[in-house]
């Protein structure tokens, strides 16, 4: 991978009309191809700017002005990516920022692809793959909790839980290799009994890790909540009070919601993804089964179930049962909050009966919506308080997994007394599942599926 | 106006995910609100820094991190506005962008209104009010040629010529007002031919200026070039030829395009506004009718009418007329080119009965469409090349118009013989009309209305 060899150029701001416009060039040509095109004001000489300085000058394309802008100069190794870069802040035309970029790529920058900034600043050791993901993750994040999440990860903290765990490991497995050495001499440096402590005392530090996926993963995306209940219940309004629009077609025909309506809404913080899901009912109508089975799996998908029923069908049981059959349903994370809509006085009569976790509201006048709202908060404060690390990455969570199987290997190993060099095998296994979180396993492929989903310019 | 009194802030860039970000603060507060956010890395300190450098460091709130972000330094008066600026450069994430703006709004700045910071630069005097307007007009420009004339502008050479003229003025006004302050012994050091001769170059200079607005305006906007012809001609397969695709809905049926329809293609560096038109005849249906009255009021705002007719209707004559009748609609400073469309072998045989800027092409199959965009071209860039300064902003236009009318009440004053206070008076209105332009006559509802129109952030 010649990854610092080629000098690549890309915007690094939004595309559109603006004030103003950066673009980014680094590379080892970076300085020369800008320097073909810049003249600094003032009698200032490109090569001479030390680093962290701007200079302020004209961009000329064959004597033309193309436009005034102020150069950013960061020297290697002190930039983001390593790499000498240079950033232009240009006009906001977009005229003049397709016009700059064309004018780098004819004098020997290359395009760069997405990602390619933050690629370069992990090759040249800048931050490991964890780190680069979380830039990823924070210019995609769009509440208080995503945001905290990446924040954390980009300044290393699940890093250094990582890089501990290896260091534990690859500890033991010095010990362990060291007897391959001396095999002939039936010696046990490391302890066997202790390595099991070790090896137990690591996967339950994976598997707590790996139980917090759950979690961080819909902290992160938004946390799913399924508002679900017999037709006619309110579960439209409900969601349009909740949203505090007209989200969802509302009527009093049962039935109205046939596919499921999504939204999100930020609440203290946190992103909740509201489901509308049709109604659960026995019904002919093809359509309307189709949704109700679309209901149903959002019921196993969701973090949060809103069971929303009118008292007349709590008191003839059949909300009852519903909600018992929903209870079976809902995944072993996913709690369920039992809504009790259209609540007024002949309905408040009812409200000892309901169980924990129920709410008596009025969607349609918006009353009973501040205590359900609380509650809702309260689940993703608990949650994102369970653990003071929250894996978040799909790729994180699958590694673990990983990296747990083969420290279940070793622990079978240990039971069944496996020579030394089997079970080096199994612990080298592990650690390189746990490497590539932090990406000291070099593997191109899963380099390209990472950045890939980077913007350009990053 | 206390401009220089409010510390401001606003996005810079434009708004949306991306790699970056840049959060723009000025004003006299400006380091006192960062520094309250902001802590540089490696022990720096923000007061210490000088202008044009480049900080990182963490932006906090009440100890929370917000973001890594690079800092670049301008001290007052050496930045853009001339008052004290920092550049916050984020990563690009919507909800960081809006985290760093209430940020920075809570800890003392004010949400800038759009041009703000290039009005502060104006009322600095950084620069002057024509130069300001280019500012807007860099960021809007969409081709080569809106952009060379706001480039133009920008670097002064238009408020050079006024203010050229305007020093001429000023030089006579000041020997008649000289006359004045010796009025009872009725000498005259402002010979009244010299006078003359003066002001009629003035005029002549100034005539040049708003003929070329006519040019100016269309180059900056897109030049406008309406499609006519009777129905069926090939207007709408034109349209789409030169737009590269399916832009019109094209079919046989005579009538089919009903409203005009519009699109812009850049060809060498020039914008063109293509406009397709209801085809002309008489017709009894209403919504045709209307369709051919704005056929009719495209015909006389085009810069270029191009007129598309069948060889059918060349023969039986009826194209002629047509054409003839359109020669008498077009504006003054516009052009009409003949277009023979559906020239086949037959076709051919009547190309020598045709006007001079004649063209014969084939609009479905793409036939000679290559010399009819050069056409389009040349008649561009003659227009360009008239002038060796275009005026493309209306307010200078009405300016220009306005001293042109007292200029020429100052030569009937001179005709007349009339004394130096009336022609004084005169002689300072027409100064006052050139100095609106460059901005030297401060007026509050103008400037309002040149700034509203600017993005937020510049």
């Amino acid at each position: 991978m010649n990854h610092n060899e080629a000098t690549i150029a890309a915007l690094a701001t939004h595309p559109g009309m603006a004030a103003i416009a950066v673009i980014r060039i680094c590379g080892p040509l970076a300085f020369d191809v800008v320097e073909k095109v810049f003249r600094p004001a003032g009698g200032k000489v490109l090569k001479d700017a030390v680093g962290y300085s701007i200079l302020f000058g004209k961009l000329h394309d064959s004597g033309k002005v193309i436009d005034e802008v102020l150069l950013s100069i960061f020297r290697a190794p002190h930039s983001y990516t390593g790499d000498d870069t240079l950033e232009i802040s240009c006009h906001g035309s977009v005229f003049i920022q397709q016009e700059i970029l064309q004018l780098l790529y004819r004098n020997g920058a290359e395009p760069a692809l997405p990602g390619a900034f933050t690629l370069r600043a992990f090759l040249n050791g800048k931050m490991d793959l964890s780190q680069a993901e979380a830039v990823a993750d924070l210019i995609a994040s769009g509440n208080q909790t995503s945001h905290a999440l990446a924040m954390q990860q980009l300044r290393g903290g699940f890093s250094t839980r990582i890089k501990k765990l290896r260091e534990d490991l690859l500890n033991f497995l010095a010990l362990i290799e060291l007897e391959l050495d001396f095999s002939t001499e039936d010696v046990e440096f490391a302890d066997r009994s202790t390595l099991e402590t070790l090896v137990k005392h690591i996967l339950d530090v994976i598997e707590r890790l790996r139980d917090s996926y759950a979690m961080g993963n819909v902290l992160k995306n938004g946390i799913p909540v399924a508002i679900v209940g017999m037709p006619n219940a309110g579960k439209s309004t409900l969601l349009n009070a909740l949203l505090n629009e007209e989200r969802a077609i509302v009527s009093d025909i049962a039935g109205t919601t046939r596919d499921t309506v999504e939204d999100e809404v930020v609440l203290d913080g946190f992103g909740f993804r509201f489901i509308d899901t049709a109604g659960l009912r026995e019904t002919s109508d093809t359509i309307e089964r189709i949704g109700i089975e679309r209901s149903r799996k959002s019921i196993r998908e969701a973090a949060l179930v809103l069971y929303v029923f009118e008292p007349e069908t709590w008191r003839n049981g059949s909300a009852k049962s519903e909600l018992e059959r929903i209870v079976q349903e809902v995944s072993d994370h996913a709690k369920v909050l039992c809504v009790l809509n259209k609540c007024d006085v002949v309905g408040s009569a009812i409200l000892h009966e309901l169980p924990g976790n129920s709410f008596s509201i009025s969607a349609k006048e918006g009353r009973g919506l501040d205590a359900l709202q609380s509650a809702l908060v309260s689940f993703a404060k608990a949650g994102s308080e369970q653990n003071d690390l929250l894996v978040s990455n799909a790729r994180h969570y699958t590694a673990l997994g990983k990296a747990a199987d083969s420290l279940h290997a070793v622990l079978r190993g240990l039971e069944l007394r496996i020579s030394g060099d089997l079970l080096s095998r199994d612990l080298r296994d592990a650690l390189d599942a746990l490497s590539e979180i932090t990406g000291e396993v070099d593997n191109e492929e899963v380099l390209g599926t990472i950045f890939g989903k980077f913007c350009i310019g990053k």
